[in-house]
């Protein structure tokens, strides 16, 4: 079995012809969630899993489980997935792949009529980016209890249409209790989404953990005032006081290296008039750490930066913690299944912690877990331009397929 | 004649009942140049300068000026005055206090019945605030030649109305040639717009110069990447070098003390999202000196760094400069009789280096100039709350009828 590989042209065409539904001009797509046209991809889909011999379910909250049945159906299914939804701009492989990896991990083991112990499936989960509704990983969130299927169903889109409508409108409210669904394990494919493995020439990242993350909104008050007619001396600049401040958002990520991330990326100033210095500015704060000990450590250090400014500089600061997400782990067994997988196919890879959310997080609260990642041009994703290498993509379910298999065991023939 | 005061009294209500016309909400007053609430706040004046005997004319780009005869008509006028019009949200005292104060100096010389040996003329300048038309300072502009007046006619509102257009409508298209009106001397009395006589506790500012100034747009261009999944070593954050530049700019300013200036007022950041590193940043930098050669110092200094900063982090950085007005000393003669009146009358002064703009500034270039600067509160102005108290506004008047009176000279009896 150790000679078996998927199909990477058929992987390749599967990936464009989805990526047709929703496409922009610009080449990415935009299929949002609970769309006419995120009905469309779904029946896709779902009609390739029909023809490969899958049984389909829908749940509540409109995940789709696609099912091959193993030689034992009472074993819980080695699970992989990902979403099929998009953001307004963006790119082809995001979700996508990890969907029709899966796709194409069945495919493959049809060809080859290998039949496995433990059933396997390929899941698509509802609304993961979180574009049109909110919150992001909404279907694996209820999936696994993060929140409940009355919230998801009452959040509403810029028009006031809801999720439970939508689901309705476009045939993918199922009857299914969300997690109401054993897994004995759940692996998912993805494109990197940053520049670690291309940068290194790596073709495979195996994906130990996501990091945690503490999002804030800091606030600083000054006092507005011409630019002209006011002495440096008695100024109160609130953006003088904020750059201060975003420039030790970097210095604390710097400080707890390889793994630590701070950024400012939102910025408002008040009244943001060329020859008016600046009486209030708002901006947000993002730090990420794998390790939830070095995480709190930077949010300590972040804390007591701003305090020690708001005395010295004697200016209004706030800094208020909005989000938090700690840390998550993968399971040990799933992570070295991809290990192994990996170094028996002989890709060159290594470790990359994941920076961004997946649907594998909410699922590693119900399974094991584990996640492959490919590299993505220029790291870029969230975008039209996103892309990725046909060589890696089919890399990356090749590993897919032996780590699912390594879990769900051959049966004998 | 060293007994003679102004009364500061009917100054007051002058300044209060002027400011009746487009008075806000909030206290404070829109009158926009060239509306119907312009023309309405120009009659009253004019009518209040008739009323005290004054010839009224009016020039191309609707100057008003408003003489008092001395008794040698020959002699060029000693003028004061500054504008009417204010700002969206502006105050009671800007520009206005400049013009009722003057009239309260013809009142008060009319009362004691004295004569000047030369005439004394009050003046309003059309559209020194530039809120509805470009450029500001547009009435002393044309009048100076510092741009042509068919290019001021030329100008249009947000609806499309041009300057000429409206200059007919509300009835102030004058006939006399802008400029061809000889001056003696030109005093503005005005508020502060600053902190620093309030700060320091004197009633009024001799005003030596009016501070130079370079404006500049800088870029910096990066790489827009997610925030999570990029590492530190492999950003390129432009906000984080951007946010070096802005601290630099109070740098610069803060070594060339007393009247160094730096600000960054605008900033935008794309694409401006919690969890995007900003690929581009752009701001505005406003640097100011009322010395020439530190204020060239200044920008060198300014050019220099940006430089440093575009090598050191690889990143895009541009820096233009686009405007520049080069410091205007205003005349010893005209400062020195500013200085001698207000020594005379024994208010507590210092020198205050103006920060802002002034139809003076212009009139320097036809005429010994000088400007006498009184407290506002909390030197807040351009806003709805801007206050100054009555004492000092009485101060500042007396100061300007005993400067315009050294000048003029009194007939004798």
């Amino acid at each position: 079995m150790e000679h078996l590989r998927i199909d990477g042209q058929r992987l390749w065409d599967s990936l464009m012809e989805l990526a047709r539904i929703g496409a922009t001009p610009k080449g990415g797509v935009k299929r949002l969630a609970l769309t006419d046209l995120d009905r469309q991809g779904r029946d896709l889909v779902v009609g390739w899993g029909k023809a490969a011999g899958l049984a389909v379910t829908v749940d509540q909250i409109g995940n789709v489980f696609m099912r091959r049945e193993g030689r034992n159906p009472a074993l819980a299914p080695v699970m992989t997935g990902s979403h099929i939804d998009t953001q307004p701009t963006g790119g082809k492989f995001d979700g996508n792949y990890g969907v029709l990896a899966g796709l194409e991990v069945v495919r493959t083991l049809n060809d080859a009529k290998v039949v496995t112990e433990a059933p396997l499936e390929v899941a698509f989960w509802t609304n993961e980016e979180g574009s049109r509704f909110v919150p992001v990983m909404m279907g694996s969130g209820v999936f696994c209890g993060a929140f409940s299927l009355e919230s998801a169903y009452a959040a509403r889109d810029t028009e006031g249409k809801t999720v439970g409508e939508e689901l309705a409108r476009i045939g993918y409210l199922g009857e299914q209790v969300p997690g109401a669904h054993p897994i004995c394990a759940y692996f998912e494919t993805h494109i990197e989404q940053g520049p670690v493995l291309e940068d290194a020439g790596k073709v495979i990242g195996v994906v130990p953990a996501v990091m945690g993350l503490s999002w804030y909104d800091c606030v600083v008050s000054g006092m507005e005032a011409h630019a002209g007619p006011t002495p440096m001396g008695l100024r109160r600049d609130a953006l003088q006081v904020a750059t201060r401040i975003m420039q030790e958002v970097v210095s604390i990520a710097n400080r707890y290296p390889p793994y630590g991330r701070g950024t400012v990326g939102m910025v408002q100033v008040f009244p943001n008039s060329r020859n008016v210095i600046p009486g209030e500015v708002k901006f947000s704060i993002d730090l990420r750490n794998v390790n939830a000990a070095l995480l709190d450590t930077m949010h300590a250090e972040m804390l007591a930066f701003v305090e020690h400014t708001r005395v010295t500089s004697g200016l209004g600061v706030t800094l208020e913690r909005v989000s938090h997400y700690p840390p998550c782990p993968f399971h040990p067994d799933c992570v070295d299944a991809v290990r192994a997988a990996t170094a028996s196919l002989g890709y060159p890879c290594m470790d990359v912690v994941s920076g961004a959310g997946h649907d594998a997080i909410y699922c590693a609260r119900m399974a094991p877990a584990g996640m492959i990642f490919v590299p993505c041009k220029d790291g870029i994703s969230h975008n039209e331009i996103e892309d990725a290498q046909p060589g890696h993509l089919e890399a990356g379910c090749n590993v897919l397929l032996h780590a699912m298999l390594a879990r769900a065991k051959v049966a004998a023939e």
